[in-house]
């Protein structure tokens, strides 16, 4: 038994290295080089412990942690999808929810079931976990693109009202991030790298 | 107080960004594409939560993936040593002492030290957390050199005793995995792509 699981779990740990070629739209800091989805997946993670101390509620680190790593694993057959894309929805398409099943079901069932629920509830948002997931998410392009003189938001002409409205929902994780968040916007707009 | 230590993890968060750009010796499976040293955190980060239960003793597992995400920060100072040098030290030397003052440094003091405590926890290898992550750290390049016909070994003229003697390691996080990756070892040697 435990050597069928094993199996089962070297076959999944293979197929995510495939994480590693999902490119995103924004950049590594003060740089050109596009960020990746397992490098972009390590360091929210590491920002989740960092900055665990300012959630607004009690948290399940662990869990968190396990939904970063495991949030952006879908796009291996779905892609990854730019969050100001007006055309393509983001969130648990079709397309998203079988290169879930796929890929999770690579695993064991009871870990496969464990993996789709803890990609479910960071896609649906409602529980503590999930919101300061989801505050790290929006956090971590917001200090790359003001890193880049705007970056995704010069190239793809996103403005102010477009930003706001995504990145709010970091107040949704934490109240002290989302204040540190909304200076760095607004200073954007000042020094003209994000337009009103 | 909270927006003080946030300035600082802000920092923090911000340099370890140069971690996505330290090269490993190891490839990607099949493939000729260097791992980073965020992407191999990552890759560890997740191996540690499918593969637990086949430790052999139990696990503080938020502990072991705080280790394996921050284990080669200090490589951003002190550069990626391979691991079959034979010329270099690689565990805890002077300069990544060094590194991890001044990278985890840029943490509020509680954080800084918390941090610099779990990465020598890792070095020194006694505790079962430390024991599990290392054995991480040595499974996930033999998947990659297997992927690669050999990959470093080949191209760095690394023989069957070396590579037993580094991934015997395994064996102190999981008689299981060793099991394993010890069948991987031999496969190799008679495939031809590991020379005794």
């Amino acid at each position: 038994m435990e050597t069928a699981n094993l199996l089962k779990q070297v076959e999944f740990i293979k197929e995510v290295d495939k994480l590693k070629y999902i490119l995103r739209k924004t950049k590594l800091l003060n740089s050109d080089r596009n960020e990746n989805d397992a490098e972009h997946s390590w360091h929210l993670s590491l920002m989740a412990i960092v900055l665990a101390e300012h959630t607004n509620f009690p948290i399940d680190l662990l869990k968190v942690i396990k939904m970063l790593l495991i949030h952006d694993i879908v796009e291996i057959d779905a892609g990854d999808t730019f969050i100001y894309d007006t055309q393509k929805s983001h969130d648990n398409t079709t397309e998203e929810r079988e290169a879930a099943k796929r890929i999770f079901g690579l695993l064991p069932d009871h870990q496969a079931n464990e993996m789709i629920a803890i990609w479910e509830e960071f896609e649906e948002r409602q529980t503590n976990e999930a919101k300061f997931a989801r505050a790290m998410d929006r956090f971590e392009p917001l200090l790359q693109n003001v890193s880049n003189n705007g970056g995704t938001w010069t190239e793809f002409g996103v403005n102010y009202d477009q930003v706001y409205a995504k990145k709010q929902v970091i107040q949704q994780g934490s109240n002290t991030i989302w204040q540190y968040a909304e200076e760095l916007i607004n200073d954007s707009v000042d020094k003209g790298i994000l337009k009103k």
